[in-house]
């Protein structure tokens, strides 16, 4: 074992054996560590020492054995749709699209945990490992525990899981003879999940339309059928920033051509300028299997896997030319002709139940590479080089993605599923922030219109408010039921107008929060802070809200709670301190009962708080004002915090951060008014 | 790669790379081919030439293609309680005791698949080796195909597996440089299972009172409790042949002590006395996990895995001193005492779900085995040490087991789960008949007494007949639900009556087949054919059998077709021929409208065939004479098959195989005529 190489204040090395060389940390899309910011947390210790760590190997690979205490909680591995605290479970951490049990798998595993006790430890590794957290005593551990007791007449008895942590933080790395870990000191839990994300060069920071709304066509539409719906959206005021296209846009998709189709889009630059004209951004489906009709086709072939998906080429794009012709193929036939966003599909993993339809975990890759360290690296790979396809036509971009892992915080992508169950994708918001990745609770089809508007409102304080339509050719509001939608079958007049009402008022309101959500995401990109966040992150000390994997925390001020269809009345532990009803402006503390009705969102502020709220617009202009109306809660109200560069250009990266902050009596710092002005001011 | 290497007619090995040490086939449970009976099999020609197969290595294992043909269907992989035929399938061979979706984990996972082309392949790996059974192209492979076609608006649309193959058998094994391989060869598919079982050593051959009945009694009972129950079996002449004991019999449990608990069972001698005198077998609940107070902690510490379970030590049952510990301690103890079986629980893994329980893979044993092989393996060890202990007291046993992997065929034991899906149950015993495995769809508890009578059905022509009541103190008859059995709260004494009465009824039906059962399992031992097997084992070339996963055949001329609760009626594809109603005789062809009522196993009889039906005795009496009424179906009936060793002794290993038979006119071969007389006949 080597000593503890200190890289930052807080962040530290260790390398273990002789580690693999196709890890995260060795590929092209890690960024440089935003050292000025990670100087400027709290300083820390380190949270054990080298020599409490015990490492071996084996031909199977290698095994870490790292402390941990009674009453330490244990959240991370990514995003995680079945489970928040993972204290004395298994999670083997496979890439897997469908992960239908509680095990580790997951769109977007990470081998990255944190610790109620404040700190976080990544280990360096695209393998498929397993981390035992603390469930498994060694022989040679020094306490005895024996809880036999009774005899016990169900499984539940006889399985159950102890409460806690009696054993240390086992890690099973298959292959590899040998691995680095990094570990992040706190003091607190979210200072080391901050210094984590400024390690990989901060959060994703997307332009402001990337936080308007999107709404994704029906896959089967023609250009006439695209701008049609397009202009219905304008015609009823339905906000809407991003217009996307399914795989129906290209010539060929599964696998795919990454070329408009001759017969459905036979003229997209008419097309792109038309809805360009209408201030929509456009979004564009692919996935990264490559057609043989795809014009760079036999270019990709030499630097592909060694099995097809979908009959498509695997690019390798640990390789400069495998990314290169990707990259240059999205620059100049679809970056530089008014293309600002992508949707990148299946770049998981098939689950382990349906077809195997993604390449094995055995494939081969010309450099070297195999399938499994590719499953785990192809998204943030994938992101890196569409991302790198935008930054070409100068498109600072905010796109959707199936896969990440380690070192994807900057990537400016969204993480989306095709599982549906609600509680789940409200469960992922929970989850995700822990690895500094983004998670959409997107809207894609509705049991009825309660579970409808439940579902749009889970998206307000989320990262992306996506209503993915590509299974039905009209607005939701006109039909949920998506044989009746194909049909033209619609709801009585009313009733659409009804849920046109709910959609266009939810969507608004995400509009509201824009400037607020635009200073959060500022945190994440400058120091570190996820803009949602498990309550767990920031109050590890409270034990009531461990497990709270139902509500979060936006922003620096806000707290959400969405409701799910069904669901009447719900009583939430509340952080320490005293909280206000968004709404009302009612004052709560150590919990609240919400009942609300069905069109309300349950969202609580810290007492001291000003939340600047935009007129709502119905999409972002390049710069444009925006006109505040502050709600400020409580006697002593903090300054809200916002961030006033230009909204979509890279200035941002090289310029001094725009920080600016708005305060109660309406007064705004200098750098502010660029981009905002107050209109008014409501006290609670 | 080296040559093949032809160890018997159509069984050959080839080797590949620098294959493993601690691989199945070198285990000390590896029993001597029965080569004669290898040679009696028809000829054929291996699958494919040696040069057919890919074979590659990398830092994470190896990798196999081996060839598949368009038409062909895989089937194997151990016990499967979720899918039967595997073709286009990925499937990774995880140990795991609750395999909650389609993936390959199963309790009994094994690295062999059949083909209805007419061979097997073993792969002989103790990795969790991943198959993918035709599904995954590769590059360069010369076919190409373009399903694409229009745009599809589902999931499932999109994710559809292709029916059938399109590509190689690509098997990935973990960790190893090298593998060896064994080709099973036909002509057809039986043949082919056939091989591979008398490779083993032929399949496990139970003593006759292993074929009865048994009862496991409340896991809280009391020795005085125990013995009041099993009067009460008696009283009542419910056929019992073995009577059960859980945890609570030992001084502790999780782990265990494997010593009587001398407050529960103070007098254990007197025990079993009592119940050897009312001619019960017993047979004694147990894991491997040995408890501190275990009289051979300390001797076995040395010999055992470095992480503890449940507080106990996991014994290296690879190395001598673990297993003669063990297995002295067995025999001194408990099988030189009267005790004639055993349940061997949790000798799987923990599943992956919930509290990691089990060992971890990353876990290191002393002989250098690691914690993934020796989770494969450990059942089929655990099986050898305690099949030796009984060997040790002369008795033949025939015990339950929650593991089993390659080579495990003559091992004496039964799979069971803690799973409790009916479909499920009913499906694992179509799969394990192709990894030569044996498993029963035990009673444990039911939804309704309709649920009750169809679940006691489906094991009458099953491998064992096992009311597995260690959850209730009461009889399943008195009182189904739990909450209310444990409160002394019964049926009214009608239904009491009647459920007994079904109860009775069922399990002398099991009694009746016991002759018929028997010779099954002797054609296992002699012959290799599994006694219960697929319809598409022995019909691979008719494609509507293909997927019959809820009826079986039962020996050499039985059809079961066992319904579940709720089910009012089901078509059932048959065979080529004639086949008859087992209670009314009524021809059917093609296939058959069943409608059974609630009392009533469906069975059908292949047309020709004597089936000889015992009198249903209580109890098994070692070398009884049986009592047999012939029920003789068709005008050209074949006679049946009787085999007449003694029925309880090891003397059919060195003796000639004690076969007979009846023929339809009553007569009977000399040889069986020690054992059986017939009383009447029926014809149909």
């Amino acid at each position: 074992m080597k000593n503890m190489e200190q890289l930052f204040p807080g962040v530290a090395r260790l390398a273990f054996g002789t580690p693999e060389s196709d890890t995260p940390s060795k590929q092209v899309y890690v960024r440089a560590p935003r050292g000025e910011a990670l100087a400027a947390l709290p300083a820390a210790a380190a949270p054990f020492d080298a020599g409490q760590i015990r490492f071996s190997v084996s031909t199977r690979g290698c095994r870490l054995e790292l402390p941990l205490s009674p009453g330490e909680d244990i959240y991370g591995f990514g995003l995680n749709l079945k489970r928040l605290r993972h204290t004395g479970r298994k999670r083997t951490l496979r890439v897997n699209s469908d992960p239908a049990v509680d095990t580790g798998d997951s769109h977007a595993p990470c081998p990255l945990y944190f610790s109620t006790a404040g700190y976080g430890v990544l280990v360096d590794t695209a393998r498929y490992a397993t981390f035992y957290c603390g469930g498994n005593e060694l022989l040679n551990a020094r306490k005895q525990t024996d809880e036999a007791g009774g005899i016990r007449l169900t499984e539940a008895e006889l399985y159950a899981g102890k409460e806690g942590v009696s054993a240390p933080m086992v890690v099973d790395i298959p292959a590899a003879q040998g691995v680095e870990i990094y570990l992040f000191s706190g003091p607190a839990l979210l200072d080391a999940v901050r210094r984590y994300v400024l390690f990989c060069g901060g959060g994703a920071f997307p332009p402001e339309w990337g936080l308007g709304c999107q709404y994704r066509a029906c896959g089967a539409f023609e250009a006439g059928e695209a701008l049609s719906l397009a202009a219905e959206l304008r015609e009823k005021h339905i906000p809407c920033d991003v217009f996307g296209l399914e795989p129906g846009w290209q010539s060929h998709a599964y696998s795919c051509t990454f070329s408009w189709s001759p017969e459905r889009f036979p003229e997209p630059e008419a097309l792109v300028n038309r809805l360009r004209e209408q201030h929509f951004r456009i979004n564009l489906w692919e996935h990264a299997f490559t057609h043989p009709d795809a014009p760079f086709y036999e270019e990709l072939r030499p630097y592909s896997g060694d099995f097809k998906v979908w009959n498509g080429l695997v690019p390798d794009f640990t390789l400069a030319p495998a990314r290169e012709t990707f990259r240059r193929h999205h620059a100049e036939r679809l970056t530089r002709r008014g293309i600002d966003a992508f949707k990148l599909d299946e770049c998981d993993n098939s689950d382990f139940i349906s077809s195997p339809w993604s390449f094995p975990e055995c494939s081969r890759f010309p450099s070297g590479h195999d399938g499994e360290t590719m499953h785990s690296m192809f998204g943030t790979h994938y992101m890196n080089v569409v991302d790198g396809a935008c930054r070409d036509a100068g498109v600072r971009t905010y796109g959707l993605v199936r896969n990440a892992h380690a070192f994807a915080p900057p990537q400016p992508f969204v993480l989306y599923s095709d599982l549906y169950d609600h509680a789940e994708f409200i469960r992922g918001v929970t989850t995700s922030g822990f690895s500094g990745l983004l998670w959409t609770p997107e809207f894609r089809h509705a049991a009825s219109p309660e579970d409808y508007i439940r579902r749009l409102q889970t998206m307000v304080l989320s990262p992306l408010m996506l209503l993915n339509i590509w299974m039905m050719p009209n607005p939701p509001w006109r039909q949920l039921v998506r044989e009746r939608n194909v049909r033209n079958e619609f709801y009585p007049p009313e009733e659409q107008a009804h849920l046109e009402v709910l959609t266009r008022e939810t969507l608004q309101l995400r509009m509201r929060f824009l400037p607020y959500l635009y200073a959060a995401f500022a945190a994440y990109r400058f120091e570190g802070t996820p803009p949602f966040r498990a309550l767990a992150m920031d109050y590890p000390e409270d034990e009531r809200l461990r497990d709270v994997d139902f509500a979060w925390l936006a922003g620096e001020r806000l707290l959400v709670a969405p409701f799910r269809a069904g669901m009447t009345e719900l009583v939430l532990p509340l952080p320490p301190g005293v909280w206000r009803d968004f709404h009302t402006g009612e004052r709560h503390e150590a919990e609240v009962r919400l009942a609300p009705a069905i069109g309300e969102l349950p969202i609580l502020v810290k007492e001291n708080s000003v939340i600047p709220l935009a007129d709502p617009v119905e999409y972002i202009e390049d710069g444009m004002q925006h006109r505040l109306t502050l709600r400020v809660y409580g006697s002593a109200p903090e300054p809200a915090r916002l961030f006033a560069d230009d909204g979509f250009s890279f200035g941002y990266e090289n310029e001094a951060p725009a920080w600016g902050e708005v305060r109660a009596d309406g007064s705004m710092s200098e750098s502010a008014k660029r981009r905002y002005a107050v209109k008014a001011v409501e006290r609670f």
